[in-house]
C-alpha cells in the first residue's frame, strides 16, 4: 500500500492464543508495524540522539509533547516552518497529544509522586482553575497564565501537524470520590467531543485517537469506551489513571482492553517499560510510548537479552568485550566516568535499536501464534 | 603512498608569498593533509560527537589529553583494551600530549587567568613540587598525589599509542624572572631529552615532536629550537606562554618559526582561533589544536563566511533558511532554547565541518601561491 492520505489500519494476524495481533497503521508519513514501541522526543528531539539517526533506527513513530512545544518554540513557529516533519527533521509517522497530561501531571506530580504525597509543592507550572470551557495554568518556563480549551488544544495540533493527535482530556489524580471521578469523565467525554469537531472541521490528513477514562473503575471505564466508539475516532488510546500498582494497573487493563473496538488502533498512553509490554501485548496493545529506554540510556541502564544492567558499575570499566561493532563496554562505561555526553547518546541510540528488534520479534511470535 | 610504519613529511608546495606551505604527514592511521586543524577530544571524545561521525566529517588528526586519560580510565585500561585507536573508535591520527600543560595551567590557570590574578586559588589539581625528577601534583579527581617524570609521560603515551607523542615539559607562568625561565628552559630541555630516550627504547611506530620553550624571550625560543633540532626528532610543537596578547603573540611566532627546520612538521600547540590561524599559516605552521570551535559550538557560537553568529539570539527564532540539508536555523535555535543536547551535537558538527572546509581552502590558496 502507497502513502495514504490519512490513518487506515490493517489487522494481519490475531493470535490463536491470546488477544495479541499484528497489525499495520498507514499514515501519510508511512507505516507503523504493530505492536511497536513508542519513544518520546518531548521537544521534537529525543534527547542526545539527532533525528536523523533515529530515522535510521526504524524507530516507527515518535511522540512529541504539544505543552512542550506550545511553549517553546511555540507552535505559530512549527506551522511557519512547515509542521512538525519537516522543523524537526523527521519524514516518519508522529504523534503529539494533547498538552492536557502535562498540565495536570505537573499539578499532581504523577500518581507515583502523589502516593508518595509528593507533587503538590510544584511551584512552577500549576493548575490555577477548571472550567467547563478548559483549564487555567501556569507556564513552567516563564510563569505567564495559558488558557488550554479542546479547541484551542487541536488547534496547536494542526499547527504541528503530526500523524495521529489527541483530544483534550482531564487527569484527574488516583485519590478522587466516585461522584467527582464520574464528573470529571463525563467533562473529558465533553472535550473529547468539541476537540474531535474541531479535528473534523479541517482534518488535513490527521488522524485522532479517543482517550479511555475512567480512573480505576472498570465500570467507568466501559462506560467510557461504550461513550467514545460510537464517535469516528480513528483509534483509541487509554488514559488516566490505571493504579497505584502493576497489579492493579494489569488487572484494570486486561478488563478495559477486552471493550475496545478492534477494528481500530489503539494505544497505551505513557507506560512502556519491559515487563508492562511483556503484560499487555496479549491483551492486544497496539503501541505504548515510554521515555523510559531513553530517559534509563542517559543514566546508564542499558538493555540488553539478559536483563538490564548498569554500565557505570566497576565491573565494566576493564570489560573490553564489544558493546557494538565498533566499541567495547569499558569505552562506554568510560564516557560515563568522564562525564561525557556522547555517552548517553551511545546509550540511547542501543536502548533504541534494543526497543526496534524487541516489537519485531513480539510481532513475529505473534505470527507464530506463539503468544 | 600506503599507510606507512611511522611518520613521514613531504612538503608539496611552499607558496611564493610567504612561508605557508603544503604537505602531508604520513602516519600508521592515515595521512594529514597540513596546514590542518586539529579538533581536541580531551576525554578520547568530541564532547557530544561520536567518533564515527567525527571520522565521516573529515577531520584527520585529534588531540587526547593523557592527563586526562591516565586520571580515567587509565592509561593501562587503554593499553589492554587495543590502544587508543581501538578503545575510543578512531581508526584515523591521533596526537597526545605529555600531560605537563594541564598540571601546570590547573595550577597556574593558563595565561588569561594568571594575568587577571585569577587561577591561583583552584583547590583541585595543582603542583605540589617541582623537582629535577618530575613534578608531583594532586588529581583534579580524587585529590590524589601524582607523580609525572619524563619517563612516565612516555609510557603512557605509548599505552595510548597515538601516532605522535609530546615529551614532558614545563610550562612557566607568563609572569617570571629572566632567571627562573632560563632555569626552567634548560629542566624542560633535559626533561625532553630523557622524554626522546624513553620514547626511543621502544619507538612502536609512534612519532614525537619536541616541544619548543623559552616564553616570551625571542633569545631562548632560538635558543631552544637549537637545542632540540639536533636532537632526532620527528616534528616540533611550539609551547608555553606566547604573550600577554595577540599581538606579543604573533610577534614572538613571527620570529621563531622562522627558525624552525623546513624538513619537518611542526604544531602550535593549544591556538586554533580564527584570526590566530588566519596569521599563522603563512608562517609555515602546520597543523593548530584548539578546543575553541567545539567549545564555542557547544555555547551556540557557529561559524560562517560572514563570522561567528550566535544561534540563541531571538532573530533565529523564525529563521526558517535552511542551516544545512536537513534543517533550519529555527530549529536549531529551538533546540538551544530547549536545552536539548543534541543541539550542541549539530553545532559541533557543524563547527568542525567549517573548520575542516577551511583549512582545505587554506591549502588550495597556497597552492595557487595566493597566500
Amino acid at each position: 500500500m502507497p502513502l495514504v492520505d490519512t490513518l487506515a489500519f490493517e489487522v494481519i494476524h490475531t493470535s490463536k492464543k491470546s488477544r495479541a495481533r499484528v497489525g499495520k497503521i498507514h499514515t501519510p508519513h508511512g507505516i507503523i508495524d504493530t505492536p511497536n514501541f513508542v519513544a518520546v522526543g518531548t521537544n521534537g528531539t529525543l534527547k542526545t540522539v539527532d533525528n536523523a539517526i533515529v530515522g535510521e533506527i526504524g524507530l516507527q513513530l515518535m511522540f512529541c509533547n504539544t505543552y512542550h512545544m506550545m511553549l517553546q518554540p511555540g507552535t505559530e513557529v512549527v506551522k511557519n516552518g512547515g509542521g512538525l516533519h519537516k522543523f524537526i527533521n523527521r519524514p516518519y509517522p508522529i504523534i503529539t497529544d494533547s498538552g492536557g497530561f502535562q498540565v495536570f501531571s505537573l499539578a499532581y506530580g504523577g500518581v507515583a509522586n502523589e502516593l508518595k504525597g509528593r507533587g503538590t509543592k510544584k511551584t512552577d507550572g500549576s493548575v490555577l482553575k477548571i472550567t467547563e470551557e478548559g483549564v487555567l495554568f501556569r507556564s513552567y518556563r516563564d510563569g505567564s497564565k495559558v488558557f488550554l480549551t479542546p479547541e484551542s488544544s487541536v488547534l496547536a495540533q494542526k499547527d504541528l501537524g503530526a500523524d495521529i493527535i489527541i483530544p483534550l482530556d482531564e487527569l484527574p489524580p488516583y485519590h478522587i470520590s466516585k461522584e467527582k471521578l464520574v464528573e470529571s469523565l463525563e467533562r473529558t467525554h465533553r472535550w473529547e467531543k468539541r476537540s474531535l469537531d474541531t479535528h473534523l472541521e479541517n482534518p488535513k490528513g490527521q488522524a485522532m485517537y479517543a482517550v479511555v477514562h475512567g480512573g480505576v473503575d472498570p465500570g467507568l471505564r466501559k462506560k467510557s469506551i461504550d461513550y467514545l466508539k460510537d464517535l469516528p475516532f480513528d483509534g483509541f488510546a487509554i488514559g488516566g489513571s490505571l493504579g497505584k500498582d502493576r497489579k492493579e494497573m494489569f488487572e484494570l487493563l486486561s478488563y478495559t482492553t477486552q471493550h475496545l473496538p478492534k477494528d481500530r488502533p489503539n494505544h497505551l498512553l505513557g507506560i512502556g517499560d519491559l515487563p508492562s509490554i511483556d503484560f499487555c501485548i496479549p491483551l492486544g496493545i497496539d503501541t505504548f510510548d515510554s521515555s523510559y529506554p531513553t530517559k534509563a540510556a542517559r543514566h546508564g541502564i542499558l538493555f540488553s537479552e539478559n536483563g538490564p544492567f548498569n554500565i557505570t558499575k566497576a565491573i565494566y570499566a576493564s570489560d573490553y568485550s564489544p558493546f557494538s561493532e565498533e566499541f567495547s563496554f569499558a569505552y562506554l562505561h568510560h564516557l560515563f566516568k568522564a562525564k561525557e555526553a556522547v555517552g548517553m547518546t551511545l546509550a540511547t541510540i542501543h536502548n533504541l535499536k534494543y526497543m526496534v528488534r524487541l516489537m519485531e520479534r513480539y510481532r513475529q511470535q505473534i505470527l507464530n501464534d506463539e503468544l
